[in-house]
């Protein structure tokens, strides 16, 4: 368990010559996430920080709300040639919303009477969120904010040595980092630094910036509205639906933070000189 | 329908001075999928190629494997404020795979007896697909994989001008692309060159390489195994089960393409000077 990354042996072809050597590939591993004995999802990640893990991934989908509802997280007893696979977790939940638990487990919306469409999506969120960040007074500077790429960067290199983890990381508005996280799958990384908030009971997680490694989509927005983030940080673009929520849910997002410019795409107030 | 890209008033900062102007966005919208009437999965796509990301992803989840299980498609009269979302899709479908229905219904494993594991993972993936890649005798140079993401970029270029899409495109031996798409996710960017094969009859795709735009997860290399491709070339990194996958289903995996130099992580003879 919690390997993050692995040996493989591979071929290296250049334009004169092919060499045999041992690269590191980041470890991709099934996870399944049980809620009291029954199973709710699997999701490909990258094993280390399961119990964070876990945990946001329920207060994002909004089948729990706070850190008193969590009464117990241990892995099953799965085991392959007698080995246990340190991939099914069992978390045990006190007072679950029922409503969220089948929504999670059936991955499809509950009635299409409303057309399906980007507007329920976003309705849906913003009326299941407990911590509602558009309140959030929080301003950072937008110094601070160009150097959260580099910061969250600089925190990656230690571990990531494959080209192939996404990070996510929990800034203070001194541009402090409070945690970082990675994975193969970038939601993945966004549910740990949450679970690992929720674990130290941070949320709602106000007055700070979640920054990412790679683009903001709605999924993401979703995760930092659910757990009141006021304001997220990414290297690259955001798309409509993701600015579409954060406007209605109240969180500002900057997007192509490179060098000492940024893009603000929504709730720019909460970025200053 | 069908709108690839959308303009947005933001704020860009920069050192000295922020400015108010128009930016174009990747359009996210959810796509819901129905088989026979009956909801199948929910999945946040860029509109356009709907028809051919339903049917990729109906071949890569092994609910169907040939073009004549598809009797039709439709869009779904959902309407919000009186006009079709063109977010809802029925397929029609002859002998459907039911296990794979149910499977892709659930999105969670059957049963966990065997511990759920990477390996019962492969496993699930080889004894479900129709169109064994491992016997294709196809060989690409080095000189052309080492094109095909710059190739793909060129035609994206097309399209994105947002920074925002993911693109996936079949490419022949001789490097000629078959057919490109973009999408915010890259698994339904594959799914709808998948799609758009299953549609003109070339599934398998025996001879065809797939080059994506960003790394190759365990999810891409079971699409490029259901649909029976032989080669997978990526810009960036593949995860561990990634390569696990490919060795076990015979698919190619050329990864850091980049200049002249690539890295093959499985099965590299077929690729030849």
């Amino acid at each position: 368990m919690g390997r993050v990354t692995t040996r493989r042996r591979i071929e290296t072809i250049s334009a004169d010559r092919r060499t045999d050597r041992f690269d590191t590939l980041a470890v991709e591993e099934p996870l399944e996430i049980r809620v009291d004995g029954s199973a709710l999802a699997v999701t490909m990640r990258t094993p280390g920080a399961d119990f964070e893990l876990a945990q946001g991934f329920l207060l994002t989908e909004g089948v729990v709300r706070a850190r008193d509802q969590i009464a117990g997280i241990r892995y099953c007893a799965g085991t392959v040639d007698g080995e246990n696979t340190y991939n099914v977790l069992d978390v045990v939940v006190h007072n679950p919303a029922i409503a969220a638990l089948e929504a999670a487990r059936r991955n499809q919306y509950t009635t299409s009477s409303c057309g399906v469409c980007g507007k329920a999506s976003l309705d849906a969120v913003v009326t299941t969120t407990s911590h509602d960040p558009s309140d959030d007074p929080v301003v950072f500077s937008a110094t601070t904010v160009a150097t959260l790429p580099e910061r969250l960067r600089a925190a990656q290199k230690v571990f990531d040595s494959t080209g192939g983890l996404h990070a996510a990381g929990l800034f203070d508005p001194s541009g402090q980092a409070l945690v970082v996280r990675e994975d193969v799958g970038r939601h993945n990384a966004v549910d740990k630094v949450i679970g690992w908030a929720l674990e130290n009971n941070l949320v709602p997680l106000r007055g700070i910036a979640l920054c990412v490694s790679g683009r903001v989509s709605f999924e993401l927005t979703q995760k930092a509205t659910m757990a009141g983030i006021p304001v997220m940080v990414a290297v690259s673009a955001p798309s409509s639906l993701a600015v579409d929520l954060a406007e209605r849910s109240g969180v500002t997002v900057a997007g192509f933070v490179r060098g000492d410019t940024m893009n603000v795409y929504a709730h720019p107030q909460r970025i200053v000189d």
